[in-house]
């Protein structure tokens, strides 16, 4: 048989028809019950040959879009010495969800979860002039990553494969045209991948967006939530939302502030039904009461908790993936009740700005927690909260911070009207480092001015065995997977329907002739019913399904889109012909 | 300019005109000084542009051979979790080669050092049926061995990639097919990566010298040592070399034994000259003598040593290697002072085949100590050696052992005459695992009877990352690297050679020439001078160099071929057509 062709009954395949007991999304499902995958352990798994297949092709278009941006590929190891992981924080930084070890001489090791070290120190190492650059450098290699939480299949494991690329320039305008470069190439990748993405601004402050962006695949299992203007064509990642601030008002004509004894009230809900049984001839809501929510924060490798108090308005959660992204590289934790049984001026349940800036305890608040703006909050006493206590005026917090939760219909940053939200798995990022691991390795190099520059760096990743994944979240149907066809396994899925062997001699005739025009063909020989077949043709999902069955008396085989569904009779002598002509890549 | 030409002025690459210090091999020398790889820690490396073009063409020809066969890639996961491997007991016997860790619910894991147990498990899940066989499976995976001692650059790593593949059948015959198969698929692997090879036999015993073979690249740096036949084309890696034994003898017409005082005889040269001095009108040589090492063996898992007595010809030392694989699963070391406190039977120097006996060691001796064989040996006494001490008559070994040395000149165990030794690097090893994993796993299938069938395993693996070093181990000469056709980097190396923009306009148009026939270019277009230009191109190795340079005013260029140094003249117009027929790929 013809190169490209493979027969089924020779295919190491077995496909399942249960879904396996611990999967929840649909790619985890269809990719073990179709073959295509198998879990080893939480977050590992092994490829069979229909996956591999697959994994080949996305490694494939991802090579050739770097290659076309000059990117040069290299290969670091999976297995590092801790040496430069702790010159930059790191090793420590990434806290459990670094794999470590030590070898044999008892010295440190860790599994890469990322490699921006080793590239910095590789171009070190090569370079010495400003002629030297600019330089794209790429890798597909294994990361590992040891999450709480491994799911969703191949979507969140802890063993993974990326492709991660960096550039290094010499000055901002040159980082920012290899920027511009590798989100072309991105839009290119996730194009001929079949995935739709949406890209979205990941970085507030004072970089400003475009410094860093995500590439989000659009989909209900994502474990990204991002927002978007419609309006405007914003789009952000929560962590990356900022808050329009109200504008400032006067302090002078507000009403003083009273503490009233607020027994039972624990709740928000219970203290705004308390106050407004006060007879104060206002009706308060959630919105005017300030939640106090305490936390500790801690910076890399140190060992030390700092207490902060966050005000947020208290119809509003604290999200506290907002409230990592802001106060990163510290980390931040709920208090416990030790913290509590050692800071005693900490009322559980009625904590203060006031009480909070008595005891030195640094606060920051919500952009919303403006210049005279009066709220509801704690008195710092068991049972008494204070009423009309304005910014400004009775206490002053020490900043703003961006911690709590962003809805549907808040408005959008960039004044594009009330923001949608929706979810979608990262696919992609791309972030200007600039100089921060240049100058932590030292890569300095002599300028054209001969003065040493150092270099400004871009870091750009795309998750390859999630490509697989999210690909499927996006194109399955209920039958099973739907590949896009420049990632399919095989072009064809040529069915033989009964048991004349004038069906087989034109399959292979047929198979014969496919391969020869470039396509690879799936050629499912087996002794098996044609409801398996089918069955299976669907599970698997090639783009074509071509079925030699009854019809061949006549002179006819029938042609199946296993996206749309559509099936049409096609003389057999011109199969070949035809579906060289619909189906062949690019 | 067109795909297929890379710019030497924009290439990642460094060259250096130093050895690295720490290199003792060529391939480690040129690999780093030609800017290939680089070190990142002991054993580990990391790979550089030019490094990965010859590391992919290797894995494409690879794929191709194992394709060809009918093996279908899957993919494992590197980092293991550590059941299966308890289960067939590697997760111990593997000692300190075995990267081990904990992930952060301090589960076990291991770094994949192979996959077994893994390849078993997977057959066993997807399989039920004898109609699911034979099966092929391979992959292409970076492997974890913690070396006691990393050496020779990439020769010898920690973190290195193999070609792994398993065969899975119903029967012996149908496993020796599959065997035949890898056989003839290494050697197509290894003609075309221009590696020259010699199999060798790499078992002794009961299962005869096909069952396991090794494909050994000879080369003086090779960790291999094996011995061949020249008259018969036997070969065999010197662990799998078996003594031929002489015919036994007869006890009654040897003199009696006799205790002698033989003080100061520390050494078998002072114990003989001793012997010689006694006055017994016979000449004894070293191989009269019979030494005794002792030594301790413990059985995987277990925690206990055994004593062992080892008794070979005083004119053989015993080879560590030789008694590992003849003990082997079990481990071996040599007694240390605190074994011999604790059996004070042991007269260290004075170690004779009667106190083993008596005290209850089990004694082994090389297979030339046979019945009716006279030998001068320890008395167990401090000071005193036996001399006639006869073999069947006056001891009687727990049987034979493969343990001495052997030497060039050895006799062939095929009776192949004299064995000449010869040095290698193990590039590849084909082995008929039978039922082993199968049975530990349960890897068992419904037969074509209806009975369970236990499925026979073969084990075949190849080197890559080491190809690529012994490639340049056969093929480097004191200029640099000389890659052979189907694994360099680029197919011609262009030099531009002097100023003229002339020169350079040339260059440009053969370069786009050669790359749109199917070449790889690699343009040098560097403002460099001629002479480091060439002195780069021999030490990068590609097989062809091209220059451009002050010939071009008569309209030629020259040829240069980089393995034989012959250079000729070419008209410029006919280079193209005249390189794209010599070096153009199969």
């Amino acid at each position: 048989m013809a190169r490209g062709v493979t027969r089924m009954s020779g295919l190491f395949l077995h496909t399942l028809r249960e879904d396996p007991a611990d999967a929840e999304v649909i790619s985890h499902k269809l990719l073990v019950r179709a073959g295509y995958v198998r879990r080893v352990a939480p977050g590992i798994y092994s490829w069979l040959p229909l996956g591999m297949k697959v994994l080949a092709r996305v490694e494939a278009i991802i090579r050739e879009e770097m290659d076309a941006i000059g990117g040069q590929e290299v290969h670091f190891p999976a297995l590092l010495p801790k040496d430069p992981y702790e010159a930059t924080g790191r090793w420590t930084e990434y806290g459990d969800a670094l794999f470590r070890l030590k070898d044999r001489k008892k010295a440190d090791y860790l599994l890469g979860p990322t490699h921006e070290e080793m590239f910095t120190l590789m171009v070190k190492g090569e370079t010495s002039s400003y002629r030297d650059f600019p330089v794209i450098l790429y890798q597909v290699q294994t990361k590992y990553r040891d999450e709480e939480r491994p799911r969703a299949g191949i979507l969140r494991g802890r063993e993974f494969t990326m492709k991660d690329s960096y550039s290094f320039d010499l000055s901002d305008e040159a980082l920012q045209a290899s920027y511009d470069a590798h989100r072309e190439a991105y839009q290119r990748i996730f194009a001929r991948l079949g995935l739709e993405v949406q890209i979205v601004s990941a970085m507030s402050g004072a970089m400003g967006g475009s410094a860093s962006e995500e590439f989000l695949a659009p989909c209900a299992s994502g474990e990204d939530t991002y927002v978007r203007a419609p309006a405007t064509g914003y789009a952000a990642n929560v962590e990356a939302v900022t808050t329009p601030a109200p504008p400032e008002q006067s302090t002078e004509d507000k009403p003083e502030a009273v503490v009233y004894d607020t027994p039972d009230t624990p709740t928000i809900e219970t203290l705004v039904a308390h106050v407004n049984g006060l007879g104060l001839g206002r009706t308060f809501t959630a919105a005017d009461t300030l939640k106090n929510v305490m936390v500790k924060t801690r910076l890399p490798g140190s060992t030390e908790w700092t207490l902060l108090g966050v005000g947020v308005p208290g119809d509003r959660e604290v999200d506290m993936k907002r409230l990592e992204a802001s106060v990163s590289p510290a980390e931040v934790a709920l208090l416990e009740d030790a913290d509590f049984a050692a800071n005693p001026f900490l009322t559980k349940g009625y904590i203060g700005p006031v009480g909070l800036a008595k005891n030195g305890v640094r606060y920051l608040v919500d952009p919303r927690i403006v210049t005279g703006t009066a709220w509801v909050t704690g008195a710092d006493e068991p049972g008494r909260h204070v009423v009309d206590l304005v910014a400004g005026r009775d206490f002053t917090p020490d900043g703003t911070i961006e911690a709590a939760e962003v809805r549907e219909g808040d408005p959008s940053p960039d004044g594009g009207g009330p923001l949608v939200a929706a979810r979608g798995i990262e696919m992609g990022h791309i972030f200007q480092l600039g100089r921060k691991y240049a100058e932590a390795l030292g890569l300095s190099v002599q300028g054209a001015d001969g003065k040493p520059t150092t270099i400004t760096m871009g870091s750009y990743g795309v998750g390859v065995t999630r490509a697989v994944a999210a690909i499927t979240e996006q194109h399955a149907d209920d039958k099973g997977l739907v590949w896009p066809a420049e990632v399919a396994p095989y072009a064809v899925h040529l069915v033989i329907a009964g048991k004349d062997p004038a069906q087989a001699e034109a399959a292979d005739r047929i198979a014969t002739g496919l391969a020869d025009a470039g396509l690879e063909v799936l050629l499912d020989d087996r002794k098996a019913s044609p409801g398996v077949k089918f069955a299976d043709a669907e599970l698997l999902g090639m783009p074509t399904t071509l079925t030699v069955g009854r019809g061949l008396a006549n002179g006819v085989v029938e042609v199946t889109d296993r996206a749309s569904g559509e099936r049409r009779e096609v003389p057999v002598d011109d199969v070949v012909a035809e579906l060289a002509g619909l189906t062949g890549r690019a």
